[in-house]
């Protein structure tokens, strides 16, 4: 197999799943391919047509799934790899070209292109209002590609710094104590009554937004669909009364030391 | 004024600039605006139709132009305030929040809805590659809203824990030194040959895009429509011969320590 054969590979960001969140560029590759590959869920947000082939797997088989989509395009087809949110963002990005470096020297020739979409935090910083106002970090408390004790330095690091922090893939049925953990080590650094936003499945059916205070996140629920941001010192709440939720936002502005 | 009069704000991220990364959401957002606010170059992305009164504004006017479109939106108008990029990073939405904190508590009623939208470090990491694959945190270097000092302690922090830095507003005519400061530090933590990515108006017609390490990126040309991507210790670049750029990625694991 080798390049030049009129394959492409587009690896597409589906964004948080309300279609209306889709970029304009990413229907269009999904329109245009032949193969679709991606995890199951994933595959099943991108309706059924004449001439395209569905490729779903299970999860935590990325490499083996990024080596297949290159070897389909790499034969002539025009494939589409999707991500839920952004595929740069803790998705299958990385994956492919992780596959591209260590795989066939042909593969660095294929039309690779990569389609951004709107990743959890985005999403779930509108529906809140704009927690992400101000300097913000994106850490992945998953412990399956790297140690606690990164996650633990890397967590603290930006807590003290006063970065916003959007926690990714906070919780799963094979790691159910890291975000309990991520809370605890947080709340001895931030003042108890720092907002934090539990945001599940943002856009979809099932969405669940709630806003609490670090001193009580430790006990809201939260799974593998849920994105966690975690306020800096100047996170405010705008109370709307009634049952409306309040805004949340972070200023622009930080005020120069006394 | 007062709400319940039937006006909304919409607050909008028109993405980087190529009409095809605008997600749905948004465009049937400005479809159903009476009025649009915002940067000027921002105002005129949005084509012009009848019935859409055009507002547009300098920058650094943040606060007042949100105040305006909120007294529009409670006045009973169906109004749209745009950002580039993503509204809620570094952008339009803090500042309405803002605005409605501290102006009429009628605007806590008002139908107040962000509609979020592609972010500069999205779509420069989605022409480079996949740069942002692991964890990433976005600082603003421009010093007209907080101290210098704590933009320097915020860097630090996060080149030390080895986040990917993206960088927003890294230079501006007022503000000729901060990224070239911003670069010495990163070059006092980081190896010479850390991946630097500079990525200019991307999608739009003037798009450049150097990938760079962070001994040259000194040198390299940058203004304020430029995102600046700072590698962590595992960014790399797959080289791929003749005049194609390299793809840039930041795998997803790190090893533990030996």
């Amino acid at each position: 197999m080798s390049g030049g054969t009129g394959g492409s590979l587009a690896i597409i960001g589906l964004g948080p799943g309300d279609q209306r969140l889709l970029t304009g560029a990413a229907r269009a590759a999904l329109d245009g391919a032949e193969d679709l590959i991606g995890y199951h869920p994933y595959v099943a947000r991108v309706p059924e047509r004449p001439g395209l082939r569905r490729h779903a797997s299970d999860n935590r088989v990325e490499v083996d799934r990024a080596r297949h989509a290159l070897a389909l395009a790499a034969s002539g087809r025009r494939v589409a790899v999707v991500s839920g949110g952004d595929p740069g963002v803790f998705a299958m990005a990385a994956a492919v070209f992780e596959a591209v470096e260590h795989g066939d020297p042909a593969w660095r020739h294929l039309d690779i292109t990569v389609e951004p979409g709107i990743t959890a935090m985005l999403a779930a910083a509108a529906r809140l209002g704009a927690p992400l106002g101000a300097d913000f970090c994106a850490l992945s408390l998953s412990d399956n590609l790297k140690p606690w004790d990164v996650i633990t330095a890397r967590l603290e690091a930006v807590l003290r710094a006063d970065f916003v922090v959007a926690l990714y893939n906070p919780i799963s049925a094979a790691r159910p104590w890291q975000l309990g953990a991520a809370l605890a080590l947080a709340a001895g650094i931030r003042a108890p009554g720092t907002p934090v936003m539990l945001a599940r499945a943002v856009t979809r059916p099932d969405e669940a937004i709630r806003v609490t205070t670090l001193a009580e996140a430790r006990d809201a629920p939260a799974d593998m669909a849920t994105l966690v941001i975690i306020g800096a010192s100047g996170t405010r709440l705008i109370p709307r009364g009634g049952s409306e939720r309040p805004f949340v936002y972070t200023p622009r502005s930080v005020a120069a030391p006394a």
